[in-house]
């Protein structure tokens, strides 16, 4: 089969791999039908982590199960599902408590085990998908005809699940103010989980207008386009000079990490999902000491989410598909990855 | 009246210095019936926080109330109060939700303000205590004859409030596993208050068993009193392997820190109350993020939690005074810092 491989920075390539089959009897082959490219990517792309030359890439997908091992209950060949970037083996204690991103059995798409053994990317035309029963997600059949639902349905296998889980460490709730630090795809997921957590006022730090629409559409009542310190004001003098109770920071830098702490209302918390990249965290524990900051957040456990999430999806409650603002095939794939290097695409759809 | 000054590194003195007198209607001045030295005193002890050379230090104390500004409602002359280490107005919006410490008109006692003018400090003869109503919390009159009960009293100006704060942050409850990172009065009283909090298993980190004995009496169930590697290693195997759900940071240095995140079960928080200090913090947020920890804590807003603790500690439920093993007049002060210093007195309760 085809499949996206990374050679090195700025070196990504579509190749013929070997075609996924069953190893474990708890393995499916899911044929992909959607994959996207995640900001995280980038990283890799741009060398900032690394990677083994020829290493597979991609870690959201959305697919038609090919092939079923005999020791999986809840898939059959047909099923539509959809996977969490992190596959996990769904009965260990942290996967009972939801916590699926620290199963032992977990492991991340793309990755080279211990063992020297490469699994299956998502940016390609199939996968193997280890623990199918703990991993994946069951999606109605009906989905796989209507265009726009499995591009929003695509969006729980990674942004849309950070993005809740961002606003759940930022503790948002019900008539809370809420200020987001990330215009990327999982910052504008974040607002639109923190409008459907109850959050009275969102507001969102970015300069591109593309983005800050779609932070609108998704419930964002302010948008600061200010930057640095102008930025900082701007978020206080619309919060009273208090900041704002609940922060999600999706970025990961050393600034935007002091930016979320600059905006934080005393006594509040940020919701960290950024990735953290850079030797400086930006973490201030002297000022979060004094302001009683908490700090809470992480790789997000989408699994967890996905089962609460889904519904309001296939009903409409929420579409995040207005992330998607670029859709290629797989061939494309490399000119994918510059046009988000660049910035001139927001986040990449992939029908392979 | 007769107070503590510290004049520089390792010279405290008990001076003459003004009596206090009511300066705002909202003052009351406070006869000073019991006061400690706290281990964040130590810091300026030890020239590792600055002061200006003649201010007074001390911030634990209750007394007897002996005068009473006009704007004051809620004390009379001859009343028995406790104040918490910060005073504030007990009317903003951040007192209002309990976050006293961030009141825009508190302050810590014996701090200069931005006009020059010093607070009185907890150790001496007497205080003026700025927003009285906001500040001070009323004792039963009969406690003033109880010997036992004022010291276990005087714990609720700092130590008490502090180590439950932990607790909180570290989001102990029924049932959960907490380890406490520091032997000091306040790592104590986190023990105290994860039991009181329903705690089922608290281990205590510490090797001098005068300390580890008050921790196995406020209710921890193991010590462990290895050190480094070692210690992490101990906890963990205490711990099924995967580390504690809450624990406790109760020091502030880079290595308590560390210390904390290496005996943090994914998922888990971290409460800190430890005053920050030294130029790194420990905080390493690439390893927070991929287990999914959280850090939550700050300088403890006591004075909400006084009313929560108070009858607690007056129906005997809990009791921290064994916390102070040392008990002195206001002369023998700079004895008492280099007895706490030496670490051969773990908390010394002033009488003056």
């Amino acid at each position: 089969m085809r499949a996206t491989v990374i050679h090195a920075p700025h070196d990504i390539r579509v190749e013929e791999v070997p075609d996924p089959g069953i190893q474990h009897p708890t393995d499916v082959v899911l044929r992909v039908v959607r994959a996207c490219i995640c900001g995280s990517d980038l990283w890799a792309y741009r060398g900032e982590s690394a990677r083994r030359p020829g290493q597979r890439i991609g870690h959201e997908f959305l697919g038609v199960v090919e092939e079923v091992g005999p020791g999986v209950n809840g898939f059959a060949v047909g099923d539509l599902a959809v996977a969490p970037f992190v596959w996990s083996d769904g009965t260990c204690g942290y996967c009972a408590e939801g916590l699926t991103t620290s199963c032992a059995e977990g492991g991340f798409w793309g990755s080279v085990g211990p063992d020297g053994a490469q699994s299956d990317g998502g940016q390609g035309e199939a996968v193997r998908v280890p623990h199918a029963d703990g991993t994946l997600v069951k999606l109605p059949a009906a989905a796989a005809s209507d265009d726009r639902l499995l591009t929003a349905l695509l969006a729980l296998s990674d942004v849309l699940g950070t993005g809740h889980h961002a606003a759940v460490g930022a503790g948002v709730g019900p008539g809370g103010t809420v200020a987001v630090v990330g215009d990327g795809a999982v910052g504008l997921c974040g607002v639109l989980a923190a409008k459907r957590l109850g959050a009275e006022r969102v507001i969102a730090l970015g300069r591109h207008t593309a983005r800050t629409d779609i932070a609108r559409r998704f419930g964002a009542t302010d948008v600061v386009a200010e930057r640095g310190e102008a930025a900082l004001a701007a978020v206080r003098e619309l919060t009273r000079g208090e900041g704002a109770h609940s922060v999600i920071e999706a970025v990961g830098t050393e600034q935007s990490m002091r930016t979320a702490l600059g905006i934080v209302r005393d006594g509040g918390s940020i919701g960290y999902v950024g990735v953290p990249h850079g030797s400086a965290t930006g973490v201030d524990l002297g000022v979060m000491f004094g302001r009683n900051i908490a700090l809470r957040g992480g790789v997000a456990p989408v699994r967890r989410y996905i089962p609460e999430l889904l519904p309001d999806v296939l009903d409409g409650t929420i579409d995040p598909s207005p992330v998607f603002d670029r859709s290629i095939g797989l061939d494309d794939v490399p000119v994918g990855y510059k046009e988000m290097d660049e910035r001139t695409a927001l986040k990449v759809l992939i029908t392979p």
